[in-house]
Parts: C-alpha cells; sequence; structure tokens
C-alpha cells in the first residue's frame, strides 16, 4: 500500500475539510503536532473545516475542548457537527409542543435555544405526551438504557412524530484497546423494532458536506475541485467525501489501522484518492 | 375475516403444539378458563406441548410458574424452550472453558448443569478472556446495558467465540398497553457492531420444532399431518410452523390484534391454516 | 384522513419542488388538467422544479417527453434529475477510461459527454478490464437481464472501483394494475452479491433537493421555508423532502393509493406536512 | 493457520455429511481422486450422505450426473437436497390447485409428482391467476430474467400465497474464475420488493440436516456426536453444521481459498471444527 506525505497532498487544494476524531485527536488527546499543520494551514491561506458527527454540545462547547488542550486554530464558526443539521431540521419543521430527547442535558441545551422545550426521555409521562412533537437521539451518555430505551420503544408506538438520529456513529474508541456502542447503533436497534423511518444526520450524508460546502460558497469562489476531505473511517469520511464529489484522503491515525487498510478498500470498494499516514505535517 | 372455533379445528388433530405467551397466558396471568382446554385435551386423549422461546429458566421452573397459578396440566416435560436448544449446543460443541453470558443467574444456572463453568458479563475481566469459549445471551435482565453491553462487544473483539443467542423475540409485552425490548433486539445491535454471525435458536427456526416431534416419534405413529401448532405472532409461530410443514392457527388473545390480522397477513405473506379468537373452549 | 386543496397549499411558498411520475403524469400519460395548475404557477409567479430519480435521459430529452404532449411549462434548466448527479460524480471523480453501465444507449449518451468513454455491459470483455474505471446502473431497460448482470458480478470482482447507482426506485407502475422492477432494485441485489457499498444519487438523498436548491440561491433570496415539496412516494419524495428541512405535500394520483395513505404513514413513521388528492387546480 | 488431513479427522466419526459442490467436484467435475475416499468409507463401514443446496433436479438425476462421469458410490438414497424439502412442503401444506416456478422444466418435474400441477412463470396469465396457490423459486436457468421476473412480482401483488425458496445459496462457480448469480440471490430482490416472508430451505437451516438425521435414525443408533459436516461455505455448511450441534470441517477445495480462511473465519465469527486443504485420501 502506497501511502502519500499529507503536505504534498495538501497544497494541490485550497480548502481542506477535517475529520475531528481519529484525524484531530484520539482517545489520549490531541495528535502531538497537530498544531504545525494548522499554522502551515494558516500560512498558506488555505481555509478548512471539520466536519464531525458529534451532537453531545454546541460548536461553542467543541471548539472551547480544544481551546482547553492550548489548541486555538479551530474557531466555532469552523465546526460543523450533524447536531447542527438536528437543530436546523428542529428550527425548519417543529414548530411547538415538546422534543424529547435521549442525550446528556448539555446536548440537548444547545437544541433548547429553537425555542422549543426538550425534555428527556427519564421525565416523560407515558400517560401524558400528547405535546411532544419530536424526538431526538443526541448521544449514549445522560440516561439509563434499560428504562429509557424501553420508555422510548413505547413513546412511539403512542405518539407517531418524526425522530432525528444526530449521530450516525455505531461506535467510538475509549482507549487504544477499547470501544463504546455510540447512539447510532442504538438508534437502529429501535428503528427495526417500532418499524419506522427514522431521520439520520451526519456523515456519509451529503448534507454535513453541504452545510460547509455553503459556508464556503459565501466568501469564496471555491468548487468542489478545491476541497479535500480527510478522515480516518471509510464509510462516513471516505464515502460520503467521494459521493459529495470531492477529492479524499483516508488517514491512518484512527478507525482504520494500516494492516487493515488496504483489506478494507478491496473489500468495501469505498477508494481514498490518496492514503496518509496522518494529518501531521513535520 | 373468518375465524374458526377452536375446539373445531383442533378436533382434527392428534397433537397440538402451543405458544405460551399470548396464547395460554398474558401480562395479566393465565387466560381465564385455559383449563377447560387442557381438560378436553386429556378427555379426547390428544398429546401437546409448550413451545417457547424462553431462555431465562429451565422447563422445571417455567412448569412451576404454572402450578403456582393453580395450573396444573402442563408438565417439565410438555415444554420446549429456546433454552433447551442452547444447552444442547453447548453440551455438544463448547467441551471445556468458560461460558460468558448476558441473564439473569437464574437463567445461567439452567445451562451451568452441562458441565461448563458460567460468568456473567459483568463479572468478566476483560484482560484475562482466554478461558471463555463462549457467549449466551438469555435475558433482557440481570445486566446493566450501558456498561454491559460495551463488554460485550469489547470480549468479541477479543475472542472469536460462538455466541448463542437462545431467544429471538425482539419485544415482549409487559401490560395491556406497553412493551420491552427482548434480548433478541439487543443480539442484532451487537451482531452488526461486531460483524459477526450470531447463532440464533427460536421460532421461526425448524430445531425448536423437530425437538417438540422427535419426542413425539419415541412414544407414536405421528406424522407432521397430525400435528396443530397455535400462535398469536405470525412472524415465528405460524411461519415456522407452516414451514415445518404443520398446519396452524392463528390467535388473536397476543401480539395479533383483531382488528390487524388481516392486513398483517397479507402485508407478510404469512398464512395460517386458521384463525381462531382463542383456545379457550366454552 | 384530512386533505387540503392544492391551491390553498401551494398559495403559502414561493417555489414548488414536483416529483414527475405519479404527480405530473402517470403510466397513461399526462395527468388532465395539468396545464392548469402550471397557468397558475406562471400567472403568481411561482418558481418551480421537477425532481426526478430517472437516469434514462438528459434533462432535454425528458422536458421533449413533456413538449410531445402539447405540454410546454417544463423546460429542461426546470428539471433536476438523479442522472445529472451521476454526471456530476463521473465528471468530478472519475478522470480517464471507460464508464461501463447497464442501461440503454440514449441513457449512456448523457454521460457521454463528460469526456469519459462509455461502454455497455454485453461489449465489455472480462479478459480487458483494466482500463474500466467506474460502473453505471441507469435504466433497467437495453440490456439482457441474465447474462449482463452475471457479467456485472464477474467485474466487480476483477475491478475495484466507484459503482454509481443513477435510480434509487425499485419499481415503476407500467399501467393501472402492473408495476415493472426498476434498476434500485437490480443494483441491491448486486451489492449484497459483491459485499461492496455502491454511491446511490437520487431521492430520498439530500443530494437532489440540494441541486435544486442551488439554482434558487443565484437568483433569488429564498430560504427553505418558503419551498413546498409534492410527491406520491413517502420513502423518496416525503422523506427526503421533510430532511432536507421542506414543507412537503403527499398526493394521492400515484404511488400512495388513497385507502393506504393513512396506514402508510402511520406504519412507516413518514408524515407529509399536507395531503392534497392531486395537484390539479380546478 | 493449521489444516489437518482429512483421513485423521474422518476416523473419529461414524457418519460423514458432505456438501457437494466445491467439496466432491467443482466446476471442472470431480475432484481427482475422489474415489478414494469414498471406497476407504465403504471399507471402514462409515455412512455418508450429500447434503446440497440444489433444486435444480431431483436426487435420481443427481445421482445419475455422478455415474455418468463413472463415479458410482452415491446412490439416490445417500442425497439430501432443498428440493426435497420443497417436495415435502408442498405435499404437507398445498393441497390442490397450480403451482407456479421460475426454473427449468426439469426441476418442476420432480415436484409434480406431488399431484400438483405446475406451471412456470412464463406460461401464466396474470388476468387468471385464481387457481395459483404457490409459487416456487428452483433455478435461475428456464426462464427470462427481465419478463419472469418482473411477471413475478406482480403474480405476488394479485396473490398472497407461500413463496417457496428452494436454493438459498446467492452465487455458484461456473469456471476456476467466473461465478453466477443463483436463485436465492434473485429470490431476496423479490422478496425486498413485494415486503413478503418467502420460504427458504436449504443449508444453514437446520431442515435439511434434520432430514438427514432422520434416515440416520432409522437404520443406527446414532447421535450428534457421531457426525462430521463437510463443507467450502462458511454462511451455509459450517454454520448449518454448528448450529444442529455437528463436528465440522471446511475444505479449502470450493468458496473458500486457502489465504482467506483464516481472515474470514474470524471476520464472520463462524469456527469449523477443523480444517483440511480437501477431502481426498492418499
Amino acid at each position: 500500500m502506497q501511502t502519500t506525505d499529507f503536505k504534498t497532498v495538501a497544497e494541490k487544494y485550497k480548502v481542506i475539510f477535517f475529520d475531528a476524531f481519529g484525524v484531530l485527536k484520539n482517545s489520549e488527546g490531541l495528535l502531538p503536532g497537530i498544531e504545525h499543520t494548522f499554522n502551515w494551514l494558516q500560512e498558506t491561506g488555505k481555509e478548512f473545516y471539520v466536519l464531525t458527527n458529534d451532537a453531545s454540545r454546541g460548536p461553542h462547547e467543541l471548539a472551547e475542548s480544544y481551546y482547553k488542550q492550548g489548541f486555538y486554530a479551530i474557531q466555532p464558526e469552523r465546526i460543523i457537527s450533524s447536531g447542527m443539521l438536528a437543530r436546523e431540521y428542529l428550527d425548519l419543521k417543529v414548530h411547538n409542543g415538546t422534543v424529547a430527547y435521549l442525550g446528556t442535558e448539555k446536548s440537548a441545551h444547545y437544541l433548547e435555544t429553537t425555542g422549543l422545550k426538550t425534555l428527556p426521555i427519564s421525565q416523560v409521562d407515558l400517560k401524558d405526551v400528547a405535546d411532544i412533537n419530536a424526538l431526538v437521539l443526541l448521544d449514549d451518555e445522560g440516561f439509563d438504557w434499560n428504562t429509557d430505551l424501553t420508555k422510548t420503544v413505547n413513546l412511539l408506538r403512542k405518539r407517531n412524530i418524526p425522530v432525528i438520529v444526530a449521530n450516525t456513529d455505531t461506535t467510538y474508541p475509549v482507549s487504544k484497546t477499547r470501544i463504546a456502542i455510540a447512539i447510532g447503533a442504538v438508534a437502529k436497534m429501535i428503528e427495526t423494532i417500532v418499524g419506522k423511518q427514522f431521520i439520520r444526520f451526519g456523515k456519509p450524508d451529503a448534507q454535513l458536506f453541504m452545510f460547509a460546502y455553503e459556508r464556503l460558497k459565501d466568501v469564496n469562489n471555491i468548487s468542489k475541485r478545491d476541497i479535500l476531505m480527510v478522515g480516518d473511517t471509510l464509510r462516513t469520511d471516505i464515502l460520503g467525501g467521494n459521493k459529495f464529489g470531492l477529492d479524499t484522503v483516508l488517514v491512518l491515525t484512527g478507525n482504520t489501522q494500516p494492516q487493515d487498510a488496504e483489506v478494507l478498500i478491496r473489500s468495501t470498494g469505498i477508494i481514498p484518492t490518496y492514503i496518509c499516514k496522518s494529518v501531521i505535517i513535520r
């Protein structure tokens, strides 16, 4: 398998879209040396956006998590999250009533600003659900899985309401060797049980890419040919980038192990334009 | 939709296979009058078996749950459960080591008699898993869903071992209007996450029917034409009975509501030989 | 089920997106009176686009098919087809070599203008495939199903190339009572056989809506709140419109029969903003 | 990966179940030296059965295909095919009328002996289908894929009848490097389109194993511990054998290439008891 130096690849593009987890950071924190990459982007005048399947917090909180580690390159307006799509959906399509949710209070807080009342599933009274007009699946934390997932199933048998899945990932790494079950997998289980069609936001879906692309069009004369998508996961970052018409880089610092990359590309048929060891520029 | 009286149907057969939940009992206990049906079976010399997707207890404990309600017609040897298939699998295919499980201690107790050591997932040490040679998903109770399901996923990333799902149901009723998520739905979620093929026991699979059929052959000269399968669920009882070559009765006292039966039969293409309101004989 | 008059609904919006088949026309031709609707749109200064899962021809040929029936309201620039997305993909992502295809010559002709050579699967020589850099599934006509689908499977075992499905529909009506199998269903079968991930264009995917939305932004100050999506199919038109953030109308002149609409909305959880009998204005 | 000599393995068992294609023969005919294996079985008094997902012919015709190659060890009564299960189903469950089928005349001929009239889909008149009481999918040959599959879909929209899939394989090899699409894949496509539940016969389903097992019980005192299942395909032969409680051998002369075996066993979680290069005894 031939890998290319990230700088050599990135030089050919005006804009870089980065996935966050597995590309800029991992379960142990920021990738060492990541600041050099962003310094170089600034020096060479390249635009960038971070596209993340994360609905656990709003863009300001997400940016703060970088600041706390002494990394100031990624401002809130550079972050496009699947949570923002969920929020736009509620803003456009749900005009009143209560939005029930699975996730932490923090994740719901970001949705609240749309003017709708939010209510954790744990506080839903199944005898009084007439006011609940949407359900959002935000995060795998903040609720009791057994009690609250069962309650969710029963809510959806009583109310025919839109269900928004704000993070399509099925797992995420919690250490070098262990993973946790993400809300996307839980959502799929409930969708199968109730037999309804949920609304999913997040890569590989085009809408997340479009959100970033539209921001670019306000300020620049940029075509899709000028944009490079960088990610560590074939089924989300690379498939989504390819489908949107972008050139893509698979990095080997996250979900895709160096020894598995070639087999996975062959077996899935998801083909990145380039493979780079990491985004670190030395 | 035309329904037939259960007695009129049952008179034509020598052996009746009954599903348990939704047919003999529901979330509120035994169906009132069920003893008349079993008295009639005894008087007319008909054989019967109870075929149940239940791995929460062994046949003796299942029979006891009927005794406790003053109903003595169903002895342990009349009960064929998916847990018995899981036990046979372990007996034939896993010769040593430890069997990890999701479920209550009671459910595991029944497996233990095979001579293997059993260990709840909660007590598994992920750093010391070399001795674990199988995983069995028994019941939706007896474990913490978040912690222990995540642990299960990580166990299956470390050990390539057979995974047995001893109950294929995805939900079960807990009251007239509410349902709970069963271990079959949880199993499907984990199977999708780890990408492996689990081994499922329970209706509609032929093996449960075969288990009952073999008992009959020891004592009688019975053909499949002499057996009637009675159930409340199209996708398990009726599909399984049909496929095994049996005539089938759909009863309307459980999963399938009278007002939905016709639409469901048409939309699924699963066609019972007869529809009866219930198995109660008056 | 409450239906609303289409004019009453449409008056509230500045732009209307129409599905074609089942909304403007059916297997017997244009819906009688459809010209009144488009006259009214013109008089009231409303913009419109036709969004169609059709890769059998380019927009000019699609517009001509309306002209031939004496209906001149829909010019080529008003038509957004899934074929246009396939063409954009090839233009951006496949830079040289040959594109193999399943479909008619006419459907491939539209792709050819991107500068790539196109070759029907029937003419592919499986011993000489090194030059084939993409495969596009365009239409269910123009090839022998047995021979050419088998050849397609073998091509994909030899070459790890992107596969584009330019029409996601699984069936289409050919008369009042009969349907035919569309290329989307065939694509799913081949995808399952080869175990690879194909790239799908067409409703409900956001990219088709985005294509239309971008055209609007060049000329107007339009927000998603000003746009109404009209379709006859819950899983494509309504799900896609809802997810994109648009208000939606389900019409009962195509895939969704009046007697089934309520049950389908309840069972799928796909909820249109309005239900109208048809788009015809009287 | 450690392989074991087949004779060393087989010596431990009283009965051997063989898959046919990829184990005894391949696209070029019988495996050279296969007669030595069957001579040894005879000398050592071992019973054997051939379990095959084949509904293209009855057991006599299948045995004849071995005779024609000068191999006389496999008599008709030694062959258990998925076609036999389809035939038993029709015999037990469909009492009158016509059985429509997809497949060759030869494949249907075997079903005909059940007393039902059979009719190829090509000859079905969609205006006169009241007499059609079942549909059987037998073989990928003998019909026009486009015309007759579309006709099949329309038949199933008009008649709510059981659909039997008599071969669950999705592909089969036609030469050393090429495969063809089998009726199992076509069945899955139609099942998805019409949204109904088909009845599938063939490995890995327990019913094929049970058919062979029952024959053994008539003549011997055999337990599942005495039986070895030999196959070339993890998802059918090995999964099915394991689930039925048998020890299993994966051979590398068919679907599973020597270089892929270990990866496939790890990724699918389907674990054979042994791996042998082939069943040939030297």
